[in-house]
């Protein structure tokens, strides 16, 4: 592990505002665009780790909040961190909690110092700060932490975004250190600072300047995704992703759809994470070239073909529509399983499709071309 | 699949009422002692096929019952048989669908024709009898067919044991009719009869007497394993199995635990099929060789120590009890998967055993070092 580089990103090729590259951490490489499969529970759901690698993946993502409630950071820890433990020996990233908690809207109390909470699961009282969310990941043995910072709620007046932006700086300044603290990690990992400020062009300038100042890895655009639709989203980006240092990874947090990562790819965005594959697989929802489709429709009933004839995973390549249509309206789990795996192969697959498009130059004609089958679908 | 043999069931080796041998079917090899996954609605729950025979599964058993309802056997045939529609290419043993439909108690009507009843999914008005039975299981291409039977509730007067078992025998001639009649399906597949009887001996002599009449290419114990306990259950097999053709392979319905089996295989049986061992592993139920455990107690959240230490399977290679425990705590359905799978390998490892002890001359010794060890823990 120690021959390798502590965190470099090198680009290899840029398209318009697109690139592809690497990045080298000590536990592998992550090729971008890349998008991060979700691990919520020291588990990407139904599926094996192997199986996951074997889709493309090059890292995966944790749930703080969910791990230090279950089984505990501490616990991970004493059992050799959350990659011996769940068996995935590849890159995690691990959010910082401070998404999930905010979303426990009545059971959790905000402060300068952090949030206070209750467990979702037995009631019982936590708090969250930067320096224990440093901590917390530290003890998971992240690979890529995440500043603790507030997701701004949207819609939010323009002086409710600023407020909670400069929180979320000030809550930066401290994950930078609480991070630094950790000396034996910090020197096999890397932590990245997450912009906020809304839809504000302003507010996201100033955001930008103050996480350089601080410096960092890697530099996250959050606060989208949010429900302000991808149009809103889109023209965010266009002046967001821009103020971001070019030389370092920048990651959409919890993007998203496939057409809404392609939108993000041409506007420079490097990496991704969404539940959208998996969850939505384990209720019937395959992604295909020509769009969603749900298998629970009864067209699928006596469909011989693949879930997506274009498709070269191993679901695709065993099993037919009519199979999947039969497990997922039984509540087989084979059918959670098998639904998630061709999903996740899907997302890589157009990963995959997308670096290459960049590298040769064909990035618009790409994407023009996937909108105009995947939507029309 | 014309070179191989329609059925040949062949014996290398006996040791005492135990004997090892091959059933050799178009469509693969079945090794015996044979212990075969449940495969209810077309799924060995939550395992992939190519898992379930990397198990060392030789054959699986599909549920009648539960297909005719969902999907339907005509759909199943339709899209080219139960083997395709699954993507599982060796022997497949389906049950007659007379042991599910007689346990929905208030839910149908016997008479001599058959069964009517209602489904348990929709309400749906559905008939079975020994004809549609075989046409079932014709349709589904099952490569085992099991004869349609009254499975004799326990407890059972003598007289009740009488009746039922003399009308079994009559549905196991309609039986032989019906699958015969079906002369594609019956020149690459085999056909079961079913001994009854309860736990009196000459009634289990006089059905076995009238199924040789009739002729059956093997030959199962049935009506026990249905609350007797295992004290009564291996007295019963004791003077029934002998009773049973010596050249033709014996399948003990439903059995069982793992000391069930050891003892039937000490008492000349070669089949076995039971849930227990995935229906256990989803809910938290580890075999070992020392026992069964409960993955969910208290004392496993930190073990870091394989399922069993002694186990050669995927599972225990890779993940700790630790992480088990932490999984099926949690309701994910990688717990129930990686769960499944240790059991599964469990279970065919001991069938191996088994039959390296049976090849080896030293049955009795393995049986009591196995039960010593199990039946301790």
């Amino acid at each position: 592990m120690s021959d390798r580089p502590r965190f470099s990103f090198s680009i290899s090729a840029t398209d318009g505002a697109g690139r592809t590259g690497v990045i080298a951490m000590k536990r592998g490489d992550i090729r971008t665009p890349a998008f991060m499969p979700v691990g919520t529970a020291a588990t990407v759901k139904a599926m094996k780790p192997q199986d996951v690698r074997a889709s493309g993946a090059d890292i995966i993502l944790g749930n703080t909040y969910h791990l230090m409630l279950r089984p505990g950071a501490e616990r991970v820890a004493r059992l050799g961190g959350l990659h011996a433990f769940m068996g995935w020996e590849r890159p995690i990233l691990t959010d910082s909690g401070g998404y999930q908690v905010m979303s426990l809207s009545d059971l959790r109390k905000m402060s300068e110092e952090g949030v206070s909470f209750k467990s979702h699961l037995d009631g019982s009282a936590h708090m969250l700060t930067p320096e224990r969310s440093m901590e917390i990941q530290r003890l998971l043995g992240s690979d890529i932490v995440m500043a603790f910072d507030e997701c701004t709620p949207f819609p939010a007046t323009r002086d409710e975004a600023a407020l909670s932006m400069e929180r979320s700086m000030r809550w930066a300044r401290r994950s930078r250190d609480g991070f630094d603290a950790g000396q034996d990690h910090a020197s096999v990992s890397a932590l990245f600072g997450i912009q906020q400020g809304s839809m504000h062009e302003d507010l996201r300038r100033i955001s930008a300047d103050r996480l350089t100042d601080i410096g960092f890895d890697g530099y996250a655009v959050g606060g989208l995704a949010v429900g302000e639709g991808q149009d809103e989203m889109f023209r965010v980006l266009d002046f967001a992703v821009g103020m971001l240092p070019a030389d370092r990874p920048r990651y959409l947090m919890g993007v998203g759809k496939p057409d809404d990562i392609v939108g993000a790819v041409e506007r420079g965005i490097d990496m991704f994470d969404c539940v959208l594959p998996t969850r939505s697989g384990r209720t019937g929802q395959a992604f295909t070239r020509d769009g969603p489709i749900n298998i629970k429709n009864a067209k699928h009933a006596e469909d011989p073909e693949p879930l997506d004839p274009d498709c070269h995973c191993p679901v695709c390549g065993q099993w037919s529509r009519a199979y999947l249509h039969h497990l997922i309206r039984s509540g087989e789990i084979l059918g959670a399983m098998l639904m998630t795996e061709h999903n996740l192969n899907f997302y890589q697959a157009l990963m995959a499709d997308l670096r290459a498009a960049i590298a040769e130059g064909r990035l618009r004609a790409f994407a023009d071309d996937f909108r105009a089958r995947y939507l029309r679908g």
